[in-house]
């Protein structure tokens, strides 16, 4: 994979660089908006498109279970499915076995477990799930790993950690015995568990990087930990970690977390956030985020971020999505999602800039007390 | 208002034009899609534009209710509002209050009324009605009618028909009394009523006739009755009313109900079946209906209509779309909604064509063979 470093911060661990991959280059940092069945939820791929969205992520659990992959391999992978030629990340799955299924039984070989949508006994293993993002054909594919909740006890983890090491082993081997199935390649990224454990994090992180992946996700953040903690990870990670491959971590975040996080050399992000709140009606701006639902917004007629270049506060009052959320209108999600799309690509976008020009710490704090003073959602 | 007949056909009553408003020309016949709430449902204004629109209808009830004539004015009107720089036209609201509110009563001077969202008491008189379409500013606006059920007695629709032809008179003069708000120009449309009775239609279509209206809806039709007396009673109307004002079929609707009211003069039409049909995945194509819910889909990757000339069917298979609607999500009933506006644009606007070419009668004839040969949803 390729993978170039343009700038690394001379007062923090951020960088920017530019990954390739065969659906297009992707400026780092970045945000990768979550598309887990194959669709941006409300969002068309031509509209990701005019909102400066690079990459978007898929799920392997969902995709698997619905449509199936057989017809993912009839319709040619996904990207030719849901019509988005840009670059797609899948997730392997192993989190949604977690949290979503029942009757989960993990071993050695793979993880046992129910659908949540129908019941049936389906078996991951780190082999077949590889198998399945080959048929997705996500350009950027992760291995199945289990991810023990932030309550898990020490010893769990270790040795939930060491078996995630070891499927990442063969995932790492399965991946070299397959080809892509589309013409395009696929890269395979490593992802390092051990939770907050220093010395758990450590030796995951080492052993990973022994397997020589594309790239690295952290995992097993986000799952309740303090923040601190997090950060703490990140800066535990950044000198184990190579530095001329791309650093991903999983599920994160608000713009605090992300903006913290870029501060210690992470490169990607994905987060549920700008599509959950948006269906709520929160909305994301450079000046705070706002509840779109209140009645005070009913006879404001300013744009929701004056100035922001995009079609929602190029073309929609507040007082009018409020009405559409007022009364029901899946007009009203659908735009506050694109608002928040837009607003989370602004905020890497943004972020890359300010380390190109040696002022990202600074900003980052401008921007963090802005944004939190008028945070009222 | 300038309405200019360009052909009339001289094998039926069909008849092709173009009405002009300030806020653009429509050429007829013309299918409007349904906005009720300020909102084509799930669809933005500019893709209102790109599936060619012209006009869009919204609802003077619901819009009165909610957002309000006050948020309403100080916005400076619906198309500010939402948004949309076309033509508008307002439905009286007088439908609604018989369908949606409890405890209607009906007076000489109007209809008190409880709002079916909060049971507020309200009231509509056919002065006020006027006033909040001032406020809203449609390009069109619908006098206050009272429209009995189809099982309503001839005593009954006799009654209730003199009190409308009463009220209309009154809007008409509170009309000339007021003034648009916004600098540009409102028309008003007078809505005959009487039923499938030959002698009550015929007086109320003469009285209304007498009153001078810019163009006359044909309402209390599509409410239970047997098409053809629909179409009778089109048949009816056809020579009493002007032939260069434009005449509005209120809640028509199937492409069989809209050629068939084309051949017997009809210029406008308005029918939510696009888009709640499209919210349940059935969509329409030149083919016939389909209901992409269908299993049978699941594999089929080609367009739900090959070759017709919109994003929908140039970019996403029935196999996806099958796929959205199947796991719920949003986009799959937005892009249902695109198919379907798309295919009644296509519909009336087909059908000027074959009128101005002289072959409506056959093109008609085919089109729905083929059409209902296909009909399988
Ligand atoms: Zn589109
Ligand atoms: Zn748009």
């Amino acid at each position: 994979m390729k993978f170039s470093l343009i700038t690394t911060d001379p007062h923090s661990s951020a960088r920017c660089g530019v990954l390739e991959t065969s659906h297009g280059t992707i400026p780092t940092p970045v945000f990768m908006p979550v598309g887990t069945r194959a669709s941006v939820k409300s969002v068309e791929p031509h509209e990701l498109r005019e909102l400066n969205v690079h990459i978007i992520l898929a799920n392997t659990y969902h995709l698997y279970l619905k449509p199936g992959n057989e017809i993912l391999q009839k319709a040619g992978g996904v990207h030719r499915f849901m019509n988005w030629d840009g670059p797609l990340l899948t997730d392997s799955g192993g989190y949604q076995v977690y949290s979503l299924s029942d009757l989960r039984k993990i071993s050695e070989e793979g993880v046992l477990f129910k659908s949540h949508l129908d019941g049936s006994k389906q078996h991951f293993t780190p082999e077949n799930v590889i198998e399945t993002e080959r048929i997705i054909g996500s350009d950027i594919m992760m291995p199945l790993d289990e991810c023990p909740p932030s309550t898990a006890e020490k010893e769990y983890v270790r040795i939930s950690g060491e078996l995630t090491i070891r499927w990442a082993e063969r995932a790492r081997k399965h991946f070299t015995l397959t080809s892509p199935l589309y013409g395009h390649e696929q890269y395979l990224f490593g992802i390092t568990q051990g939770g907050i454990h220093t010395d758990l994090r450590t030796s995951s992180t080492n052993a990973l990087v022994d397997l020589d992946f594309d790239g690295y996700a952290i995992g097993g953040m986000a799952v309740g930990e303090p923040a601190e903690e997090m950060y703490r990870i990140l800066e535990l990670s950044h000198p184990l970690l190579p530095e001329k491959k791309p650093r991903y971590l999983m599920g994160v975040g608000t713009p605090e977390n992300i903006l913290n996080a870029i501060e210690r050399g992470i490169d990607m992000f994905d987060c549920v956030i700008p599509t959950r709140e948006g269906r709520n009606g929160r909305v994301y701006t450079r000046q705070g985020k706002m509840n779109l639902r209140s009645a005070k917004y009913s006879t404001d007629f300013s744009s929701i971020d004056e100035g922001f270049d995009n079609e929602v506060c190029r073309n929609y009052s507040r007082a009018y999505l409020r009405h559409l959320l007022n009364v029901g209108e899946i007009l009203g999600l659908k735009l506050c999602t694109l608002q928040n799309i837009s607003f989370f690509m602004w905020l890497t976008a943004t972020a890359r800039t300010e380390i190109q020009k040696g002022s990202f710490m600074e900003w980052k704090q401008d921007f963090l007390e802005r944004f939190n003073y008028n945070d009222n959602a």
